[in-house]
Order: C-alpha cells, then sequence, then structure tokens
C-alpha cells in the first residue's frame, strides 16, 4: 500500500492542479491531497477558505470519476519550518511518498527522511491562481481554466463578488 | 442540496459513531465529519493523531459502502467558545444543519443562527472512548467495539503499545 | 493625576463589585477597571463575552452617576505570568496605583515596581459570580445580587437560557 | 436603541478622526469605537500602545462635550479573516451598524449579515496617521493636526522621542 | 562525538537533578539541559522563571567543576504532543541520546527514532521540587537538598517571598 | 557582579559577531548571548535552527578560551514590542546592562529602565550575515568570514546544500 501526499494552497483548485492530481494518483494507492495556509480568505492572495477549496476539489475529482482513495484535508500554516513536517503528519493520514517542485518542501521532507517526486509540468502562465483572480476581478474569461466543480463552488458562495469586494481601494 | 455537520473526537472511531453517521446520513444529501481537539495526540485522553482519526473513519466508512458523498476534516481547539463556530464553518463545506447531543455545540450553533438536530442513541457505557481505552491498556476485550477499519489502523500504527507506553507511571 | 488600576472577571458584574469600585474611584482621579479572561464566554465559569461584561459596567455605573473619568477595558489572558504585567500596560493608560487583594496580582505588579492598595471587603458568600450563576441556572433569586444594568443586559442577550444551556448534562 | 461600530487603528488619533466620529455618532444612541492592531506599539507604523491610543481619544473626546455614550475598545488582530467579525463581536457591546470604509471590514461584516454605511470624507492627505508621524519625525508641524488631548497624550508619554528613537538607522 | 540530551522543569534544582546529571554526563561527550514548561513562573508549580533556573543549574555545576561541554536550552511547552520532539530538536544542537525515565518522553522520542536511556534513581520522595517547595512556604529544612547554586540563586532574587507571597489566599 | 545581554540572530555567527562579544565580555563579569528569532529556520534570511546556532556560538567560544561565564539562550520572537523586554527577561538569568546599536532595542530596554550601551563597530559590509549566505549560496569565498567554529557546525549539518535548496526557484 503505497500513500503519496500533495500540498497546494488551491486559491483557487484550477485544470492545472486537476491535471497534476490525476497523474501522481497514478502512481500511488492513495493519494492525500493537503490544502497549505488553510486559515486564510478573503484576502487576494487568499480568497476562498478551507472548506470552500475543499468543496471545490471534491466536486471537481468527482466529476473526473476517479476511483482511488484520497483525502482533501486542511493544514493550517504554522510559521515554522522546523515544525512544519511533524504538524503535516500529525494532521494526515501515514504517507510514504511526497510529490512537490517547491524547494522548501522538498528540502523540509527531504531532511525528515521521506521519499520526494517531483510533479509533473503544466502551462503556469495561464493555470496558475493569481491569473484566475486577476481575471476574475477584471472581468476577463477564467471559466475555461478550472474544473467544473470549482466553477460551481465559486458561483454557489457568491467568489466572483468577494473578490471583487476585497481588492477595492480604501478612499 | 442538504449538508450536514457532525463533530466527534473519535478516540477511537467506534462502533457509536458508526451508527450515529449511517444514521444521520440518511436525513441529508452529503455529511461533514469534523474530527476535535485535532491537535491532541500521544496522551490517555486523545491517544490518536487528526491523520489517524481520518484513517480510521475513512476505512470503517468505506467498507460500509455508504454512497452519499461525506467530507472527514481535521478541526483543532480554539479555546475561545466566541469564535469556534466561525473556526468550524472556515474549515468546513458550507452546511444547513448540525447533528450534536452536545449542550454547549447546541447552544454555539444555535447563537450563530443554524438549525440543530439531535442525534440517535446509543448503548453510551460500552461505546464509548475512554471504555475501549480502557480496555486497550487492560489487554481486555474491544476489538468488538470498534468497526474493521478502526482495528486495522491501531494495528497498522502499534496503537496498543503507544497507549500502554503512555499510561506508564514515571517513577 | 493619579489613575488607579483594578481588575475582575465579573461573570457577572455585582453588587459586591460596584461597592467596591464606588470606593476606591474616590482614591483616584480616574480609575481603569480591566475585565480579566476577556477572551472566554460560554461557560459556567465564564458566560458573558468581553462586550457583554462591559455593557454591564457601563450601566451599572451610569446609574450611579458617576462623575471621575473611567475606563472599561477587556483584558485577555495571557497563560505566562511573566508577561503579564506589559500585557495589561500595553492595553489600558498609565497607572499609578493597583487595587488588588488577589495575592498573584500583588506579588507581579510589585515586583514590576507599582504601589498596590486592598480593596475593601464586602459579604464574598452571598455577592460572588459563581453564586449568582448558580441561582441563575437553579431559578433562585440573583436580581437583588446585581446592580440594575448587569440585570438589564443579562436580560438583553438571553443570559438566563445561555447559561442554563451551558450546564446542561450530554446525554 | 441602535449602537454603532467603528473601527480604527488611530495611531494617532487625529482630527480627520474626530470629525468622523463627530458625525456618525449623530446617527446613533450609543457609539464603539474599536482601536485596531491593538497589539503593536513601537514602530513606525504602529508607534502607540492601545493604552495610550484610549487615552487621547477619550481625553479628545471629552474636550468636545459628547453627551452620548461611547465606548472605546481594544481590539488585537487575529490575522484570520474568518474568525474577525466573531473576534470583534466577542469584545464589544452587541451593535446594529458597521461605520467604514474599508472594503475588507464591510465585506466581512456584509457577509455576518450586519448593516454597513460609509463614513463621511475628510482630506485624507493631511488628516492621515502616516502624515502625522512623518511630520513628528522630522520636526514639522503637526500640533495643529490633531485634537488637544492627541497633543496632551503625546507629550505625556515622550511620544516624539519615542518616535524618532524608533526611526533610527542600525549602525 | 555523543551528545545526549536531558530534559526536567527544575522548580527548583535540586541534589537529585544534580546526581542524574553527573551520572548521565558521564556516558556521553556532550550533555544538554533543557529546561521545560520555560515559560511559566510565579506559580506554586512553577515559582521560577526559565532565566532563574538557568542560574540555579549553571551555578550548581560550576561548583561541580564538571568539564565535559553542557549546554542549558529552555523549552517553553508547545502543547502539541506530535510536534514536541521536533520543538526540542530545533531549539537545541543535535543530539544522539535521551536520558528519560518519563513514559511519554520516551515515547515520542522513540517514535522520532532516537536511542533512549533510563536515567539512575534516587530518594524522589525529598529529593523532589513539590517537596522543596512545600518546606519553604512552610519554613521547614530546605536548604539541604539543593546544591549551593539553587540556594544562591533563591537568595538572589528573593524567593522565599515569592513563593511564600503566590500561596496566599485570597480573601 | 555585572551580568551584560547581548542579543542577535547569528545566522550565522561570524568574526564580527566574535569581535563584539569578546569585547563587550571585558565590561562584565557573566555575559547573556540571545539567539533572537530563535524559532525560525530554513529560510535564506534565517537558515540555521537555534540549537545549531547555540552549536557555532558555542564551539567558536570554545575555541578563543575565553574564562568569563556566559549563557547562549534562544529567544524566540513575539511580534508585540511591548511584551518583548519581560519575554527576554523571563528567560535569561537577570541582567544589568544591554549592549545594542539597534535603535528599538535600545528603545525598549531604555523604557524599561536599564542600562544601555552601543557595541564596538566592525566592517559590516562582508562580516555580515546576509553577505556570507550570499557568499555560500554562490561558491564564492566564505570560510575565512566565520570562526573555525561556525564552519565545523555548517559542515556537520550540512548547511550549504540547505541554503542551496532553499533558495531555488519553484518551478
Amino acid at each position: 500500500m503505497l500513500r503519496g501526499l500533495i500540498i497546494g494552497r488551491f486559491q483557487p483548485f484550477h485544470k492545472g492542479h486537476l491535471f497534476v492530481i490525476k497523474k501522481v494518483i497514478e502512481e500511488v494507492d492513495e493519494l492525500i491531497i493537503g490544502i497549505g495556509s488553510a486559515q486564510f480568505s478573503h484576502s487576494f492572495e487568499n480568497p476562498f477558505t478551507a472548506g470552500e477549496r475543499i468543496l471545490m476539489i471534491a466536486k471537481s475529482l468527482k466529476y473526473e470519476n476517479i476511483t482511488k482513495q484520497y483525502y482533501i484535508i486542511p493544514i493550517p500554516d504554522i510559521n515554522n519550518n522546523s515544525l512544519w513536517v511533524s504538524h503535516v503528519k500529525s494532521l494526515v493520514p501515514p504517507f510514504d511518498v511526497v510529490f512537490s517542485n517547491n524547494p522548501l518542501v522538498r528540502r523540509l521532507f527531504k531532511e525528515a527522511g521521506y521519499k520526494i517526486k517531483s510533479v509533473p509540468l503544466y502551462n503556469r502562465k495561464i493555470y496558475s491562481g493569481k491569473e484566475i483572480r486577476k481575471r476574475i476581478v477584471n472581468d476577463e474569461e477564467w471559466k475555461d481554466l478550472v474544473p467544473k466543480g470549482t466553477y460551481e463552488v465559486i458561483m454557489e458562495i457568491d467568489g466572483i463578488n468577494r473578490l471583487k469586494d476585497i481588492i477595492k481601494k480604501d478612499y
């Protein structure tokens, strides 16, 4: 039984994320999807709550008819790199391999003795949370960049107006 | 679409919990299972990590072939009753009804405007986390009190020895 | 200009507290009333929020037509005795004298170089937050133990039912 | 009985703030003045403690002979937008309307179901905490930008030297 | 090069502690002495600050003319057993072996892959922090139970009066 | 008996730090060396843990055969300037004089009534933690900028690779 871990902020969960998850889940028996910076919401950088992000991912993966077991788990920041791996370990089921291209994440799990694997690349210019958030506030096309599940959740929670409200200038 | 929330510590997840979840999930379209006191582990009161408890519940529910969507989400304590409902709300998908018999939980969600429903009763003398933990450390019969998934996880993580180690007296 | 500080939990603000405040305010030009354990609420020990306690005190003192300047300021616990005096100092206006009979409070402010004065005694058997909370949940007479302002606030916030809900037994 | 809430950092409390408070207090029966970022002090951005800011506001409002009831309450940051409204609610008396031009504040209270009102505009180029702090450290004219109460408090606490010390370069 | 770790609260540092340290330091090249519950002070359970306890230990060991390298390092509690070993590891130099008879400490370091050794026994009825604190407040003989260094520090910081003040009853 | 305090981040401990410590220790009987931002590690700004920094300093000072008593104590940040002096005081032995050129540190200890002394100057262009970290990641000469003890620790903990890993770009 091989269990893998992948962590992202998913602000919002987009098709690049979905592509990666579908790829890496093939390499494991079960996949843990950690939602980083879980405590943040209602800012341009982190507009959606952990709960809303869980919903985006769950709905999107459901439409994909993935048969393998996965876990979607919020991981609040801890602001202490020495404790971060233990923090993650305590919140998620035991895992064997970590999928990440982030150098700090790779370093921290490597020092803790974990096996690290890179994640496949995709076009990060447009499949990017920041790009999508910009398009949302500028009324540009963004719907095609996210899975249907994400789109539905953003609609359900009135996410477009939340983003537009947040970036307004004080006066 | 009706989404319900139920919260427990699940130390460990036992057949009483399973009975309740199977009952209340019938009343909703989707069920959120919140794991309270998620930050605690390795004590007699809270021996298992949040990740281990997620695994117990996920495995146990899988054996039940439940078809409805459910979410298993760790909820760390916040030690501030005035903030607790907002804390829970930020970590889980939006929900409509809370299942609880706990007076404080009921009161806090009631003040926040939520609909509260009671959970069905079961024999809490023996289907009790404390009772099961006691039996484990005393080498008494406990396997029949927990679902197969819980049993497998406790075996996988060497949970019996962890519990026995923790309750040893200092000398 | 002599400014004094007095700190209490005020769960709820009762006639013993009022008696003390009216006495000690005579000894200073301005009085700071610190509300301790400000972060707690919705428990039997600490049923009322800091904001509700501010309201009780403000209303009660208004009925007394006190002409001297006073400040009512919430002080969350900090769980570190070495930092506590600095914590209090940062939250309240500068002060010259501390009124307290609590040995730890007296010791901590003494080590920090403050002048400490005792507060006048009153019947602490009945003028006691715990006694009043007990009477409320037992439907015994309590109205006469609190100033009018406190009574009005408890009524306004449905405080009786909150207390009764909180102490219910789980089942 | 209509109670309003207005929140600012008040570093320091200036005539723009005073103008706003005098306007909005006319629209309510009681006004709660929340002091944001209450835990910060001794930096250029936040030179004054919560207690010092309380004193500035209290003194300044006293000179204005305002007859309506107001509350001045420190509100530490919580760094979690999802919890912030509950955090504020727990620290202050119950309120009905929030006065703010800040988009995030407006959004968060709107999501929590509160009525929001804009605050009247004033010249924010010169009636600005940052502008006043700059003038203080540069020995430029600033006294006319703050109410008499603020000026007195800054003098009493040796605030000019504190600001000048803080912005010195390390060497 | 073998580095060992031993952790205690040292409230205060007594001859039992000294006996243990002199024994275990023989088994290693360097010894790290961690001061647990470092954030607490001014309570009967934890009367002395971390800094005061460092001083007691440093002075006491100096009188012993120990030639091996040792480190005395405060370790605040973290209230999360899953993070505790990482927390300790981040605060102290790398170590190879942990000396402890405490079952939880042993279990946590064992799960983290450390070698654990028991510490030699001594008379814990009288060489006990609690016993010494009781004797101090009751004006009974305690000087012989602590090393000279501890005694000097308690005198220097007026520790006897601090303890006596703290245990006074409120009235 | 005069005890002094000096605080630095020591990322890493370099010859400028060593020069200063050797100078200021001449002015006191005992010197406390506080390691600031103790909770941070594994970032370019703060690559080394508190424990690793303790080891660098201890080894480096040992090679210098300093005979006076010194204490090396980690001090986590507290993000509240009003509490910082009390925080430091609780973690270290009592002290009489603070050595610092940092304006905020000087101001905070001055407000708390401490005697402040400046530290001697050295070439801060090259004897600078940031400069050394840059040279390490760029494979430039840095060994001569740090004491032998620091060099040995960085080698022992594979510090060069840690720094190089951390500054890699995500892709």
